[in-house]
Formats: C-alpha cells, structure tokens, sequence
C-alpha cells in the first residue's frame, strides 16, 4: 500500500487525537515526527506509545524534514495561518484545524499561498465525515429529497466552556456555529448570501457580561434559493445536542442523536432510553479518523481534497455577517463583509 | 346508503362498547333493539344517549323481530352457542363474541347450525381489525416478507383478573392466549398442527394454587413448515404490551405498542417517552368499530365474513392441545384433539 | 349529567366537524340547531343522521332561540366577527373559528363586546388540544424543562392550496403560520416581543406571481427573553408534518408525527415505516373534539375558556409583524404594530 | 500502567481480530509473540504492521516462553482444548475461543486442568460485552426490572454458511444458538434446567438433506422459574438480526440492531432508515475489544474472569440437550445430559 508520510504540528488535545486516529485508523499514512514546543511528560509517553519515531519540541523539524509529504497543523489557532503557509511554501501538502483563521486577509493568504505553491489544502471541518451527518449529505446529494428548500440544524453543547474562553473565543458564532455554518453550506450544495442573528443570554449572565450570548437562532438565505436555520446553545444538560435536517422538493431527511447503546427499558412510569453522548469526542470518534483517511486518499489520488480552502473561509464569512447582525438588529447580507 | 337493521343481545361491557361503536361509526348499521335481562339503570341512560329506539330485558325481542337482519352475541360466554344458533334458525346473520364456546361439540354444532340456516357468521376475533396488526397482517399477504418462517407474538396484560376469575376462565390458554392463538393462524396463512406449552406462576402463587399459570411461552409448528412462538404474562406492569413480528424469506415485519401519545423528554438522567395503553379498550378502541363495519360489509356485499365460524374453532382446538401439552409436559398435535 | 344547549352557524367543512365531534364526543352538549344559507342536499342528509332536531339556512335562527346558550360560529371568515358580537349581545357563550379576523380593529370589537356582555369566548386554535402538543405543553408547564430557552416548530402542508385561495388568503403569515404563532404563545408561555420573517418561492412559482411565497422561516423573540423559530412550507411530500420542540434549562421535550400504523418492515434496502397522516383532519381529528369538550366545561364550569380572545388577537398581530418584517428585510416589534 | 504480555496462538479471521483489537485498543496488555503454522503472506504483512515483535508459524514459540503470561488460543475448535490445557500447564492464563469443545469430556478436562494449575480461563463470548447487550443486563442486574420472568432472543445471520461448513457445525444448536445459550445464563442469571427445541429447514433443503435445521424455536426453563425463548434463522436478508428482551415483576428492557448510521428518509412512499449490520464483525466490533480489556484486568486485579469455563460448560449442555429435544420431540431436562 502506498502511505503518506506526515508530521504533526501541535500535541495538545486535537493533536494527539489525530495522531492516535491516524496510527490506529488510517493506513494510508506514517506518522514520522510531531513537534509541539510545550509537551508534558504523559502527552511524550502517550505518543511513545503510538510509537512515534521522533518527537520534538521544535515544528522547524516538522517543516524542515524532507521525507515529510504532508502536514497536519495543530497548533493554537493563531499560529495556524502560519504554520500552513510554512509547510505551503516547503511544499507539503496542509492538514489545517479550523478555523484557518478569524482574520479575514490571513485566511486570503492561506489559500494563496497554498494555490501558488500547487500544495493540497484540507481544513479540518470534521462533522462533515460523521457517519450520520454524512449520510443526510448523500441522500441530499443523491437526489432523494429533490431540490432543497430548508437546511435546519441544531447544534447544542453540554456545558459552557469557561468565562476566560469566552472572552477569547471571538463569540459563540467564530467559536460554535462556525461549525454549522459550514454544515449548512454543505448540505444545502449552495452559499450563503445572507444572514439574520439572534441572541440571547440565558445559560450564564456572566457569558453576558463577557459580550457574548449563549443561545442563538440564525437564519440564512443560499444563493439557490433555500433557507436555512441553525440553533445553538451553550448547554443542554441532557448532552451533546447534534441534529440536521434538508427538506426538499421530493421529501426530507434528518437525523438524530447517537447514544452509548440502544437499550430501552419499559417500566410503570415511562419508557427510559439513553441520552446523547456528553462528550464532543465520544460523539464525533470516527469522524476524525475519517477525515484524515480523505485527506490521505485526495494526495494519494491527486484529488482535490473534500474540505478546501475556501470552505474554510466561508464560514468566517458567515460569522462574521452573524456578529454584525446581530449587534446591528438587521439582515446582512454576505457581500457586505470584506 | 344502505344499511342493515341489528339487534344485540347483551349490555355488560362488550355489548355497550359494540352499541355505542355501531351508533357512532358504522354508517351501515342501524340498531333496532338490545336486550339484556340485567341492565342498571346507568346502562339503560347510556343505550337512550345512543338513541337505541328498544331496549329490553327479554332476549326474544331481539330474536324475534322479522326487522333485525343481523343480531350481535354480547351474551355471557355460556350462552354464545345457545343465541347463535336460535339466532342463525331464525335466519338472521349473525355476530358472535369470542370464544364461541369452551365445548368443542358446542362449537361444531354452532357452525353447523349457521352452515345449514345460510347465514353469516362472524367471530369477535377484534385484534386482527386493529391499525398496526392489520398493517402487518396486509405487508405480508402482500409478499413483501416472501414466505412466512416464523410468527412472534407477545401479549401481556397489565394486570392479573381476579381469582374468582381465573377459576372460572378456563386457563391462561382459553382466556388469553386464545386470542393469539388466532392471530398466530391469521399471521401465518396456515394452521397450527402442533403445540408446546411452558408455563410458570411468577405473578401470584394465588393462581397456581388456582390450577392456572400466570406467565406462559408456547411454541407452535403450522402446517407450512412455519415455527411460532408466543408469550403471555398476566402482569406487565408497563401496561397492555401487544406486538407481533412476522419473519420471512425475504424480510420482516413488526409492530410496536401504541401510546398516549408521542411527546419525548431528554433529559439528564435520560429520553423518557410514554409507556402503552393501561387498558384494552383504549389500546383496541378502532377494531371493535372495525369489525363491525366489515361485517356490515359482508351482509352487504353477500361476502363471507372476515372471521368466519372456523377461525372460531381452530383456536379453541389450539388451546385444548396447550393445555393437554402443559399438562403432560410435552408437544401435542392439534390431530390429538377431537 | 348538565349539558350545555349549542347551536352552530356555518356548516361547511369545519361545521360539519364540529357537529360531528360534539354528537359523538361530547356528551356535555347538545346540539339543537345548525344553520347555514348555503347547504347541500349531502350535508343535510349528513345533519340529519347526526340527529340535530333543527337544520335552517338562517342563522338568525341559532341567534334568536333563548333555548341554545352557546354558539359555535363556523361562517366564512369574514363573518366571524358579526356572528360574534351578535351571539355575544344576545347572551350566549361564543367559540369562534380561528382567526377572529383579519382585521385588528374587528378584532377588538369582538373581544371588547365579549367582555362586556359577559359571555366567554373561546377561539378555535384546536392543535394546541392534539395529544402530542399538548403532552409537550404539560411537561413544559410542569417544569421538566425548566426556564424555556428556545421553541421550535416545524409546520408543513402535503400540498398547497390553490391559486385563487392563495390570493384571497392574506398570505402564509395569516393563513397558515398563525397556527404556530398561537403554538409558539402557548409553549413558550411568554408574549412575543419582536418578529424576523424570511420567505422564499419554492413550491410553485404561481405563489409567488399571486404576492405570496411557500416556505418561510420566522424568529421569534419572547418577552421572557427566550428565542423561537418557526418554518413552514407549502408542501412536504410525505404528508402533514407537524413537530414542536422547547428546550430549556433542565431539558427538552419535542413530539413527531403520528402515523397511520406503527408497523415497520425490515427488508433488503433498508427499514420501512408510515408516514404522516396526509390529510390534516386525520391527524388532529382529536383534537377538535377535545377543544369542543374543554369549551364545554369551561362554561359548565364557570371557568375561563383556554384559548380566549386575547389569544385569538396575538397571532394575528405577529402574522402582521412577520408580513411587515418580510416586506421591509428587518426584525419588527410587536410593538410596532397597531 | 502495568501491562499483561501475551502470545497468541492462530491467526485465521479470529486470531488477526484480536490482535488488532488488543494492538489499538487493549492497553493493558502487549503482544509479544503470535504463531498459526499456516499464515498467507497477507496476513504476516498485517501482524507485521500491527508492529507484533514475534511472528511464528510455531505455537510451542506461545507456550514455551516463560516471559508470557497469558495465551489468547484462536486455534480451530477442535485444538481449543489442547492448546488451553497446555497452556494452563505452562501457568499460563488463557482466554479460550468459544466453543471450548463440543465433547463434554474434553470440557470437563480443560476446566479441571486450568483450576489445578491455578491459572485464569476467560471463553470468548464476546456477546456479553456488546454494549446494547450489556445495557440489558445491567438493567436487569440493577434491579430494574425486578425478578425475571422471561428473556427473550431473537438472533438471525444474515446468510446460511456453506453446505460443507454446515456438515461439520455440529448442527444449529452447537454452531449458531451456543451464543444464545450464553447470553440467555448471562441475561437471566439462572441455569437451565430444561429444554424444548423445534426445527425447521426453511431457508436451503440442502440444509436439510446435510441433517440439520437452518430455523429454530428453543424454549427454556431455568431454575429460578422464568421461562425464556430463543428463535435462530440462518438467514434474514436484511442483516445480522440480534435482540434480546428481559421481561420481569418491575418492568422490561430490551435492545434493538445497531445500525451503520440513524439517518432516516421521509418520502412519499414512507419513511425509510437503515438495516441492520449485514456482518457480524461491523455488529460486535468493540465488544471483541471489550472482552479482551476485561480479561487484562481480571489478570492484573486478581479477579475471577467475567466468562469463566463453566459458562463455556453449560452452553454445550444446553445445546446437547437441544439437539436431543429435537431428535425425541419431547422437552429435555438438563440433568439427563452427561
């Protein structure tokens, strides 16, 4: 079998997840080095175990390594746009986590560069590989609803993350529906011209305080046509929340939520069922496996990748025509960003 | 429209649920009078609200009004036989509630009866008119499992009778499984030719000491090759548990329980949905009216009845082997019976 | 048992409905007069089978008989709001067809002359008495979710209506969407404060050429500070498709669709069950006679009805607020309107 | 973490299994050595990726070094008892594939060998660890659903096995419902006391003609006085059919089929979702995980296996005296085997 050979850049949480993903799950590819400047002990000892042949503490081994054909950018996000454009220029193709960047004219440069140095450019939306998500996608794709008239998706988090997060995390539309924003693209086949945003703040005042909300509904309008509606909130006590919906000319199709196992007990009070998954990871599992997969097979096949550049960018876009919605009481319309 | 002119005979709970179903959706029937020697003053008030023109204490009104086409036996069980026939000699079509009798020579002179007299008669067999039996029953006459190779049937009762009862039903094979036992035949498209039954008194030890079992599993060969299996409990505390599953060459085909209603709550400790009907009458509230009208239909079109006088037989005979199996602790054949 | 003396004025389709219903299902009235100018020889026929003593073409003749308390006013909409007064003015307790009326001013009127006759008003948003919506109000009444979040309603006819009707119909907002604007008030037990309505035309390009679209989505904003979002379309192919949700602070708890029969194949291509009920009278067919039922106690009762005039006004004057917010691309205030 | 080292003897389907599942997803234990004495070059280049130190076509490399502590024997049926008793010798503990053997002798022999050399035996119903299966039992062993009245199984494969496999199965009883057995002990904790099988060739008279059923009804008695039922089918075209229902004095639980994703399409022709899994190794992928983690850790806590040699005992039993029910068409006891 033909395999890739990758490195790492980054080993925090996302990091080792695709490092752990890529060694057990995706043939296609070696691992030859990961590189993070501030790793501890257990997270050295967890990729020892992976049986990583050269960890480090410098990306420079990452982008400086010859033998190494592909990059997978894990970094803090700030640093993604250039760490990608590093690796763009030494001529590796680019694994990058998203978003690209918050900064409109740094995710312009990614793209740039990663077209002018010929090099594959993969961003990281990994719901787009989840095997119920995907499934909708191809039923959608496959012509079984007809032409898509509505795109609702509801997307809803266990627990807020802490007050600091918040402050840093650009708004719960850079932070959380981003995410959405490029599922909605995605199963509407279409882009997104205009935008309508609501918040509200009714998990935590302080989530208030810190300028941000903690639930909100969008809308949108795609170019084809169809309109969509998203749903976030920052805590559903009954778990990680995740539900698409496309409703067409010739039907719909949706899904629902995975759970730990489908036992169903019958007693005098109801009929009890499990919840969600509470954990993103446990839900999303071989989501990250298979994006990686199609990375793999995009540069072993000369494809272009699933996930491109520009569907890195445009939910930027999208987050930034919710935000200014939102603190404006009005529909923006996307071509009034940039 | 026309309509046929019925007397019914009996006013306990089954002859009131038939009146007030026949009044209110059996556009094709018209009752003329019901008769039954005990009837409380509430039931008479209840049989007025109907705008039943005669009610009586004397079941000769019913049976000798040249008017009355089609008389419906909501009699005490041990007079089924006795009405049927004087019914069926006064050349009125008949509808008899199940079973028609626990005697089998009882049973063969009521057919005989209505055979020779030419007319109709249609056993209250009411389970295989309900929506979701039905919907089985239809997907797989229709081919859609290919040939049948197995009939599952669970039916358990929210809670046991009296004891003064069970002494009195005749067993949990006579009683309860009877009506399986029918729609096990109805399911299969074939007859049972042998039996095996496993009981046990898990429920109250007062009915063992009674002669009964409470919680039984009987299997059953058909003369189509088909296996069946049915289980009975008198005590689901859940609620009235009726589904069916039929299994072929070419796929399957299941109910559920209905309940109350569909609304579902997510919540911490897990998705809690209703639980299925508390009681019969609510679970089979459709089929009694059901069954009226198709026998309204079958007077009408000169059609044979949907339930006919064997389809009366052959589950008494079924539950004749049961019993004699659990007895003798071994398989019985229907052939045995007789 | 007290009954309550009804007479109806309109016997068209939801007439005959509510005849029907109230004979069968209610036995806390009886109906003593229908009247309708315009009745064909079916409908009284139809009338007449039902039992009620007296069918005129004058509805002057349920206004003016001292026997009939109650009024069930089923004329043409634009004549809801005389039939109204008029009934209220001679004394009688009014259920009024949805929507009172179009126009705000009449709608006052009817509420203003209501209450100062003394007589109750009960409009006849009958979805909110549906078993499974109602099951979700309860659990939301009750605090299983705690502080509403977010509702959520999803709201789709199998099939549009005419041109001619479309263009007479005062648009989807009024038309069809009220009933959600209603639904919306009663989940999320809050007042709507602000309104965004987007629409697009993907049904049937006529829809659009007659002013009107066929798919709309709607935000809601509730005085209580919770979001909610509504979409309808014109046509979803598999049927009435009817589902709420309401997420809160403990929880959520949403409903589905009923189906005809909940029986589900297993075969080679995938797993097959019903879909929704095709027909709207099918599905909410509870519903009516529930609604009929709850006025009938309200009055026996000395109580407030459960939908009263003010619930009658608001969803009108949101429906004008989501016609307005569409015409202008903006959010509107409720406050805006009047 | 202290880690269990271990050698495993076959690498046919089973054997390759394991060590992928113990390599990624066991990280209690690490394999040193595996040996089939006949390996294609596929499978040496498979063991060889899962990075395995020693590869060998020869199982005495297994016994014969002192550095392993225990042996995962995936040798053919008919070696099970061999290599267990061998490396039980050697004070190896062993996790033994299912079935240990079908000659209750040779069964006897590897149970009393591994007690007197004080080694653990764990057999490889990896059923058990299924997590919807395990959500049932957990259920029932918490309480839920009080005292056990009926368990019910339905397991279906989704094609017959060649007529050549099926001459040498040892029939449907030891080669297919051996697994239900098991988890019928498992789910009812309580032995069998008595047996009645019925048979029927309704998928291939090949079948038939090879001596053998391919569709199969068991009933059960166990000790505690709960019956249970078992249905077996060597074919049903829409899958791997696996379910289990307890049904108790408290309540019922049950569980349904995994399916590859919950996507569910709603057309006009109804509403359609996915099969189940149409190959067992996609149905029970993590519970072969699962059971080999519990055996690493019942090895390095010093506890009693959760699948120990008498449950691989008593599935044998009950499939001896199945076969025998079935050949004298009588129930039989478990008492009168051996």
């Amino acid at each position: 079998m033909k395999t890739v050979t990758v490195g790492i850049i980054g080993a925090g949480r996302i990091g080792k997840v695709h490092a752990e993903n890529i060694t057990k799950f995706v043939p296609e590819m070696e691992i030859k080095r990961i590189a993070d400047p501030y790793m501890s002990e257990e997270t050295v000892e967890f990729l020892q175990r992976l049986r990583i042949p050269y960890i480090s503490n410098d990306p420079e081994d990452v982008l400086n390594d010859p033998d190494i054909q592909a990059v997978v950018v894990c970094s803090p996000t700030d640093l993604h746009a250039e760490y990608t454009i590093r690796a763009a220029r030494a001529g590796k193709d680019v694994f990058c986590e998203k978003p690209i960047d918050y900064r409109l004219e740094r995710v312009h440069a990614v793209i740039d560069e990663c077209r002018k140095a010929g090099v594959k450019l993969q961003i990281g939306f990994n719901r787009r590989f989840d095997h119920d998500h995907r499934a909708v996608y191809e039923a959608v794709r496959a012509g079984r609803i007809g032409d898509v008239n509505l795109v609702k998706i509801s997307s809803r988090d266990p627990a807020p993350p802490t007050i600091e997060y918040v402050k840093v995390s650009g708004g719960i539309f850079y932070d959380m529906m981003i995410h959405d924003f490029d599922m909605a693209r995605f199963l509407a086949g279409s882009e997104v011209t205009e935008v309508f945003a609501s918040g509200a703040v009714l998990v935590d005042p302080a989530i208030g305080e810190a300028g941000d909300v903690d639930t909100a509904v969008v809308t949108l309008k795609f170019a084809n046509g169809a309109l969509g509606v998203i749903d976030n909130s920052r805590r559903a006590v009954y778990g990680y929340d995740q539900r698409v919906e496309v409703f067409g000319s010739k039907g719909a199709v949706m899904d629902g939520n995975d759970t730990p196992n489908n036992a169903v007990f019958y007693g005098e009070d109801g009929t009890v069922s499990g919840t969600c998954y509470k954990i993103m990871w446990d839900r999303y599992t071989g989501a990250f496996a298979a994006e990686q997969r199609a990375f793999a097979q995009a540069i072993l096949n000369g494809e272009q990748p699933q996930v491109t550049g520009e569907d890195g960018l445009y939910p930027v876009l999208i987050a930034a025509a919710a935000t200014k919605s939102m603190k404006e009481g009005r529909p923006v319309k996307l071509s009034e960003i940039e």
